[in-house]
């Protein structure tokens, strides 16, 4: 999985995902601390993430691994809201 | 799944790919303003999107994820046509 | 789908795909005015296609997508031999 | 596969994995020596691994196929914990 | 596919793949003449390569399409011993 922070919204509406509800996000890749990367997906967000929140994506064929997305053309999706990072025993971020 | 325009057409008339219909589009990516990068690769296109329109385009296993696709050797599938951006609370781009 | 050209020949004979018949082919990636990159792989070929010819390659899971490949450990697959390419209304490569 | 090693944890408490028990990782991408890359993913730990512990990274769907894993939203998964590594015939990593 | 050469051995015994038998191997990404390119991942090898014998390698989830591998958490499998390659006409690596 890969480290993003939520920057913005996708909107489509001419789409055929055949998924109902969540919206597309647009996400750039953060290191660790949080720090933006200059590198942007878009991925499917089921948790109703706010704006700058930083978040886990699964990327490729495990994205289709939830009851919302099996059998769905989706290759990024936003599988959990970051808590807390540590590393080499230092806490790195925090939400 | 990545941003991109679609630029062009590919045609290819010995093709094993079981599939009838849509065509195979060049297209390029872009980031979220819609500027292009540079960096082309070929998309089955069921959406019948137009030159310069802006799409959502799914890569890998996942491009197989619709009734058009399922069991066919496709992996790269233009999922939406984009009609609004926002990044950082403004509006980058706009159908 | 990513564009290649036909430059060579991959010879195995101690090998473990279960796969009758067709060759493994060395493809150098191109742009789409067929001009080589300089990166290559190694796909697989059951359309006996020529010398230099282009050809659309798909990479990763849906390599497995056709009767011949199902179930099969192979992760490039040549699907269609490229006749026409056009880019923002030129023709840039014909066969 | 890739070589890693375990610099910190990850933790998420709004989570959509399905996943019960083990723990998201931080691991750095390391050379076959252990010398570290820069380069960091989040890989889930089934092994209990602990910290500066060399392992083995499976990446995409083949993380999925252990009996935790299975159907569930993982792109990176610690399979083993390394022992040994040689390179032409000289031992490079011992633990 | 990719090119590849045999140079070492990685060894786990903390290690949940639930394969028996093949080894993991550490090898080295080639060109098509044999030459190294200092990129290195393991793969594991039901093929049982010597050292330095060039090979070609399925990455992704087509490395678990064959017996041993069904359903396995592996994502690079040693599949062919390389015996030619030619390129341009020229044999450019023979065994």
């Amino acid at each position: 999985m890969i480290l993003a922070k939520v920057v913005g919204t996708v909107v489509s509406t001419t789409i055929n995902d055949g998924i109902k509800g969540p919206r597309y996000l647009l996400v750039e890749k953060t290191d660790q601390h949080g720090n933006r990367k200059g590198d942007f997906i878009v991925a499917l967000d089921p948790l109703g993430v706010g704006y700058d929140e930083m978040v886990m994506v699964t990327e490729g064929s495990p994205s289709r691994e939830t009851p919302l997305t099996v059998n769905k053309p989706v290759d990024a999706l936003i599988v959990g809201i970051i808590d807390m990072i540590d590393e080499d025993d230092k806490v790195v971020y925090r939400k």
